[in-house]
């Protein structure tokens, strides 16, 4: 008998569920498929909908996470799934399922974590569900959130000739997570950077509203598995193809490094190391110096061009001008 | 160190969550403490929220679920906390985690009992997460459904006076685990009715919308913890009492039976077996004959009247006249 360990988690979502639960409702304009689903509540206002799973042993280790860390980035994570359709977030629900001997001090430190995060995007909680555990603790959260109808972006609507661009630095993420499993004594700068960027990600709401107001903006999704992942998923869902130069991705000082002493391990980090939560975007390239000149102005670092979006045959990783073998985005279940 | 597992479920909500989250936001209405957060989206429209986590070895045992009824058991539970507002559910958020070693096959009857949900209460998918688990296998639903205004019911609004009713019967599901359990070659017609109500519980969303169109209707709750809990919860909320007559709890023909025989091991599953789905309601006393006339026309069964609200001094339940002792409700951590 197949299992889902066989098949792989994207490919049971795209061959299975996308198929079978095509929402038949009207005012559902979109379902399974972009980072939020939309569904219309009035010709001004588009509700957004969005659900995260945080698991231990697969998305967070509790002997080099803190409790209030975790809290944090349960919301801040879910919030970037808002960010990414140039949504405004609303409210969270938060199921978790704990083990009987979580110790309560563990709890409090995690909900004040969450409580930072709701203040940081102006959110609140309406409710939840607990369950025991027999194993693993797992936090399950919901988010809405709200969109004007010319702000929404989505995925699927990136054209040809468009530049991609970031909005922060690659692959910080995925290092720290490593960094964090060696026990090391003293830390370097660059180090902490990318320690701190995996444990305490930042949701760029701010961002993708800015982003959003400009209709020059195609296309728009959340890092969360890397560009080497995330890019080709606006590419299936546009119909069109992209060439990015790696040798322009933004990163950590840790990662530069390694890319100036012409290290090619940086590559992995950067393309798929994922939970950056920084976000990709597409526009129409006659307009990127014009938004690129104000997100500077706002945010006082660079939108960074990375790429241009092509016919549907390329799917192009350049380094140093040569195309990079590139394996398709990350599975859990593999 | 206090562990949750000390502490308990409920207490944990009350003590810590509720008033941790207390909702800071104008448009939200109601938060934490009732079966759904009630937002409001207009003068004409309020939007119910509500979370249920499904999880293995806890709410259900894979050797006695088929996956196709826990699909729809997933939904309908999640139905009822919508029911049990006056509201008309919408859509939901489905996540889920699961081990790598479950079958694809598997996986499709679950998504088969989903669908058939989905189309008896008019609702859609409208996205969810999937993750890697290292154990069991876990689903966490998020519901979002609409209510007018003066549709809208809560718990915490019955008023002293107001006779108790329930629309449904009370104990089949929690009998219907256990002789699920009992691997009988034979099962009689009340034994199957137990098992059916326990595998696949129907939400009273008519039942929910049909009562709260009475303003008389002053309360309501869904049966998730059986009468002896989830009445406790109206009562604390609305700052009330009860005085419930436990021989009129409308019971499945099993339980009927040793209530006659005068075998009084039925009022465990009557009273706390949870799972009943059905509705707890508190009416006006000179209205519930009426509304009972509507609803047996509509339903074609009565609206059974088991108790009144009293002063908070009384939390009574009366068996052949007599006051039983009661713990109050169910909890997963104890």
């Amino acid at each position: 008998m197949k299992t889902i360990g066989d098949l792989g988690e994207f490919a049971f979502i795209r061959s299975y569920l996308k198929k079978q639960f095509f929402p038949r409702k009207p005012n559902v304009l979109h379902g399974i498929g972009d980072d939020c689903a939309v569904v219309r509540m009035s010709d001004q206002c588009y509700s957004l909908w969005s659900a995260d799973i945080l698991c231990e042993g697969i998305h967070f280790d509790l002997k080099t996470t803190s409790a209030e860390d975790l809290g944090y980035k349960c919301i801040a994570v879910n919030v970037s799934d808002i960010a990414s359709m140039g949504g405004k977030a609303e409210g969270v629900l938060i199921s978790a399922s704990i083990p009987p001997k979580t110790e309560l001090e563990w709890l409090k430190n995690f909900t004040r974590g969450v409580q930072e995060a709701l203040l940081d995007y102006d959110i609140c909680v309406l409710g939840g569900d607990t369950s025991k555990s027999r194993k693993d603790l797992l936090f399950s959260i919901s988010i809405q959130g709200q969109v004007s109808p010319e702000m929404l972006k989505l995925r699927s609507t990136a054209k040809e000739g468009d530049v991609i661009c970031v909005t922060g630095l690659l692959g910080a993420s995925s290092l720290g997570m490593e960094l964090l499993q060696k026990k090391l004594l003293e830390r370097t700068e660059g180090e902490n950077e990318c320690i701190q960027a995996h444990v305490r990600p930042r949701a760029h709401l701010r961002e993708g509203q800015f982003l959003a107001s400009y209709s020059a903006l195609t296309a728009m999704i959340d890092l969360s598995d890397g560009i080497g992942g995330d890019l080709y998923k606006i590419a299936d869902e546009s119909d069109v193809g992209f060439v990015v130069d790696v040798n322009k991705l933004p990163l950590p000082s840790y990662l530069e490094n390694l890319r100036t002493l012409g290290k090619k391990d940086y590559l992995s980090y950067a393309l798929s190391g994922g939970e950056d939560y920084c976000l990709l975007c597409t526009i129409g390239s006659d307009q990127y110096e014009e938004i690129n000149k104000s997100f500077k102005r706002e945010f006082s670092r660079d939108l960074t061009c990375v790429g241009v979006v092509t016919g549907k045959e390329d799917k192009v990783f350049l380094h140093n001008g040569e195309p990079i073998e590139w394996l398709n985005g990350y599975d859990h279940f593999n």
